[in-house]
């Protein structure tokens, strides 16, 4: 039997381009959009026609454009939202509406100074106007992280009611851990009646870091969709990592989980996103930061060396990135001292290895980071006599 | 009853340290090392003393000025390593050895050669010899993450009859998931013969993102120690952050954890770390990224501007940063505008607002951001008569 399909719904268009400072204008949007088709994501949420003209525009253009993923444009639970939200995507290949409101108490006092009774009228008046302009509706639950489940059960089993395919449940400000998260979606797989009608959405924020652990124990727990974006780039502390969720997918063989996506373009967009956006991904970033593959521990450069599986669990490779990179700073032992001496031309013996590896520390308590060009002044200087194999 | 502490073992100056490009001079470490004994962190890895000069010099002055917390060097299970680890951290007035090998099938065989029996003696020598130095004595079980806990658990039982202190239980390649991690900590908390003598401490990478996840299953399931870095910086896509952990247990009071760690220092200590390692911090990272506490949405920015708490969980002011910013760009609703407006001296009515935002929408489509001074322009130019409140 094959794996069960998880949807990747990117946002990096809409919750991702959000983000101070990374606006982004319609040409650039073409281009991340077109790669996310071909990267193979199966939504691309491309933005929020009635914020802005502009935006309206790039959604359009994004429409026409797209050639696999389905257009998603997301509205607040408004007529003129939808309206425009439709007009936006009406014609692209397979089109989206993505319409919602707030259900946690909080919100419901705070924001819309509203009941529970209202919000749940709201909720399946807007599903229904957006099913008169497209088939594929989804609805979000915002701040559903901190909605008792309860009552998000009934707004689910409402709006499915009115023809949502999708229900996302946003945990809206990051606070969830992944079990109360993975029990949140296995409540509403148990308990919504119609819910094979629809699929559960994980829409998770990454205030506390958890956001990547949340979506999994999500689909862990019955749900088929993540939203996610690029470089985890979003509001605050931004969105789950696309990259991330999709390769804890593959790693974990045992989940009978999987993605549609071609990991090996993962690097490239990465790389792509965050030039267009100005946004910087940190070298410890996970999958795509430019230390992910990095070794220059000793104890680690040697256990690489002998197997890489010792400490790498995914294949550079798998993700667009040509090899692991043997980085050598005053951390480093023998081995890797050996291994990159090898690549420019030393054979060391063991013997002359020892005397190398002295002087490679003295150096290497100077300077952050050894080159090849010092590697030849570290063998040159060492008091021994080598073979240059090169 | 009070809350249960979670202590906090701080590698910044170690498996941080490791990364390449963050080498730090002596004088650097001193001063990492005495902001973070101001922070509150339980224990300092201050360093692998074998690996080099200059890293025994530091750990050895290290020990020298920290005042309230332990100072841990690192070792490998081999008494030169332990002798010179003692002879660094001797002067500190919380001396740890922080010593282990690894435990999983992958490094018995392919980084020792050896058989899993071989493996428990090296292990059991180590500690015991580690003790004859200091009374506090960390004993590490490399790749635990990979090991079946069975024979972790008779690792486990062996060291702490050599009088281990503290087992760290390391996921060394980031690959597990939460529920696995957690399970590992609670199958050695029931399985362990002699638990009760000695401290579980998580240790994870974030391989996969997961760092934070998992060290957080680590206690809720008997773990009372994580080992973590500031900013989450360390090999490869570095260790568990430790801002985020910290952060987690103090906004969840139901798990009855908590830290000695005073928040309102991680802002700045986080500032600190980044400029002195040369690595800067994304943006979007939890708790200390720049955005973290920023909104730019019109949706977010209308309800934080009506009660913070219905997007921020956490109060910026509880790590150190002043204020939530309100950042205008083209995603910014009519709330968001009249807010900043208000903050630079324009009181405006509904009507004018109407106005002054579709003009704001025009400037907000071409520029990224907009700032004080664009706001004065936008207002002016907007065909309202307005009341200036300055």
């Amino acid at each position: 039997m094959g794996k069960d399909k998880v949807q990747i719904f990117d946002t990096t268009l809409r919750d991702g381009e959000q983000v101070p400072g990374c606006k982004l204008d319609t040409e650039q949007k073409l281009v991340i959009a077109e790669r996310l088709d071909q990267l193979g994501v199966d939504v691309i949420e491309a933005g929020f026609p009635i914020s802005s003209p502009g935006d309206f525009k790039s959604v359009h253009e994004i429409a026409k454009l797209v050639k696999n993923a389905t257009v998603c444009g997301l509205t607040r639970a408004v007529k003129k939202d939808i309206e425009v939200a439709a007009e936006a995507i009406k014609i692209a290949k397979k089109p989206r509406i993505h319409t919602g409101i707030g259900t946690s108490d909080s919100h419901i006092k705070f924001k819309f100074n509203s009941t529970r009774e209202q919000i749940i009228e709201r909720a399946v008046e807007a599903v229904a106007y957006a099913k008169t302009f497209v088939e594929d509706v989804e609805f979000y639950a915002e701040d559903a992280g901190r909605t008792d489940n309860e009552y998000l059960a009934q707004v689910c089993e409402a709006v499915i009611k009115a023809g949502a395919t999708v229900l996302n449940i946003p945990d809206t400000t990051g606070y969830c851990l992944p079990e109360e998260y993975g029990a949140k979606m296995k409540y509403l797989k148990e308990n919504v009646k119609g819910i094979d009608k629809a699929i559960l959405s994980c829409h998770c924020h990454n205030d506390l870091g958890l956001a990547t652990a949340n979506s999994i124990a999500g689909v862990i727990n019955g749900a088929r969709q993540i939203e996610c974006t690029i470089n985890g780039i979003g509001e605050r502390a931004g969105n789950t990592s696309l990259e991330e969720v999709v390769m804890i997918l593959r790693q974990h063989p045992y989940l009978n989980l999987d993605t549609n996506i071609n990991s090996k373009l993962l690097w490239d967009t990465s790389q792509m996103v965050s030039q267009k956006m100005g946004m910087p991904v940190q070298p410890n970033k996970a999958i795509v930061g430019s230390n992910a593959f990095a070794h220059s521990s000793g104890i680690h450069q040697d256990g690489v060396i002998k197997q890489r599986e010792t400490y790498e669990i995914i294949d550079p490779k798998d993700v667009g990135v040509s090899e692991s990179s043997i980085v050598l700073t005053a951390r480093s032992g023998r081995a890797a001292l050996a291994y990159r001496a090898k690549k420019v031309g030393y054979e060391l013996t063991k013997l002359q290895l020892d005397v190398v590896y002295e002087n490679f520390l003295k150096y290497a308590d100077r300077k952050k980071e050894i080159l090849d060009n010092d590697i030849h002044e570290i063998v040159e200087t060492s008091n021994i006599s080598i073979q240059n194999i090169a």
